[in-house]
């Protein structure tokens, strides 16, 4: 069994993306600038946001994180993601989900113009991703994708099979994967709630690809020896012996499902750390186009 | 086993549409108007545009037909998609695929309106299709959708197995599947020409959508007793008895499949009058829409 350090591979991902900015600050090129807009006080987005500003410095990158209180309305949010999609200082931004109940998030998610929606969930670019065209990815699919690329894992010919079909993990990854190509090629199944004989299927799976926010809900004998299986969950547990009061669950049965795998990715320290990555990569893509380099 | 006959439904279809479009000109609406851009003399191309305009007729839409010699510039191309995405006559428009090989045909597609394609190959309406938000959905598919819909053939549940990744049928077939929502909530895998053990994969569908074009392709031993099999493909294979010199061929072995089927769609009169169907439907539903009705 080989572990999948996300971390440890976020890290180098992050060097190397300082290294290009670096070569593009020397050659007069201004650095990339990704901005974040936060609504409210939500624990979980806080940290998210704090994450993304903290790589944006170990990337080399400008952030600029604009906060509002939870009673902004959806007009004047709006507002403010129309100053941004202007903004010529800006290169990408995001709209830190989820958004108070009175704020229509769809709205909000197609008001960011396609050329700087580094989140990847704008419709034209989850569209150009399906058709297997250039276009700004989801972050925790294509996180995913170079985590099997740098690891070896070809998935060309191999049955994944995908639990969970969010459109910010299950559609995405599985529409990556059989896309034709090096990280692609792959047979794909995708499950869900609705899904019968699920045991079964997923013991089929060479690679399982778990994003269904379950604690533990992949078990030993549902995965076949020598498989490969990446945790996307990221469940937060209460814990009462943790400082902040719980810790992340994934939704694979770490301790009992990793001596039969081949690789596997942990959580915390797995996915979620090459979501951030991703982000960066695509803000640094964002960044280049906008200069045309 | 049943006969999923697609001839009569899309002809009763034709009807319901023919029906809804004198209401609309019984309170004095003008008629949705379908155009289609014809770029050369390919033969396919031919007979499909030729019902594309007789389909209209049938439905009481006007039509409009703009036929180009295959040297046509891409330039002079995109300027006559332009006049029609500003046309406010026209509802909705295709470009009838393929084009010569001189035009970048991704370029056209992304060039017509959102608003106004019919086809729904513009990345937006992807990528609307994905997420599951309201948009002109992909003519077969929807099609295939309305088929299972109309015969009574419950998704939900299902291991749908799709042969076939193209942009226009497998992919969007199968993010339609796997959706929320009466006719989805199916577990969706997707085959390819990559793919291993693609004949027990396929025998443990409960759905078979054949979408490769390779006639014959899917044979009796790939098939579980009581599936249900949609055949989408439609090769024109040489034949010396027949007026037109070439018969259509579909990919699965009709003959020796359809015993052991509780449904089959035939080809021809399956999935490919369907087809067309849907896309009187997005032009019906395109002009509602700029009619505010």
């Amino acid at each position: 069994m080989q572990l999948i350090d996300g971390k440890k591979t976020s890290a180098e991902i992050k060097k190397e993306i300082a290294a290009e900015v670096e070569s593009m600050t020397a050659r007069g090129i201004r650095r990339p600038h990704l901005a974040a807009i936060l609504v409210g006080h939500d624990g979980g987005s806080e940290t998210y946001v704090a994450n993304k500003v903290k790589s944006c410095a170990e990337c080399g990158f400008t952030s600029t994180l604009l906060r509002f209180e939870d009673d902004i309305t959806e007009q004047q949010l709006l507002a403010e993601v129309a100053k941004l999609n202007e903004n010529p200082d800006i290169d990408g931004f995001i709209v830190q989900l989820p958004l108070p109940a009175h704020i229509d998030e769809q709205k909000v998610i197609e008001a960011v113009s396609p050329d700087k929606d580094v989140d990847g969930f704008h419709p034209v670019n989850v569209g150009r991703l399906s058709i297997g065209l250039p276009g700004f990815k989801s972050a925790t699919p294509a996180g995913i994708i170079e985590l099997l690329r740098r690891y070896g894992i070809s998935t060309r010919g191999k049955h994944v099979v995908v639990i969970g079909r969010s459109n910010i993990v299950g559609k995405p990854i599985a529409s990556l994967l059989m896309q034709k190509g090096n990280t692609g090629d792959a047979t794909v199944t995708v499950c869900h709630s609705h899904t019968q004989n699920l045991k079964d299927i997923v013991r089929s799976a060479d690679i399982i690809i778990a994003a269904l926010g379950k604690p533990g809900f992949v078990t030993a004998d549902m995965v076949k020896d020598g498989a490969t299986v990446i945790d996307v969950g990221t469940t937060r547990v209460p814990d009462a012996s943790r400082k902040s009061g719980f810790r992340l669950c994934g939704d694979v049965d770490f301790d009992n499902v990793a001596p039969k795998c081949e690789f596997i990715t942990p959580v915390p320290g797995g996915v979620g750390p090459m979501t951030i990555v991703s982000l960066m990569l695509n803000t640094l893509q964002a960044a280049k186009q906008r200069r045309g380099c």
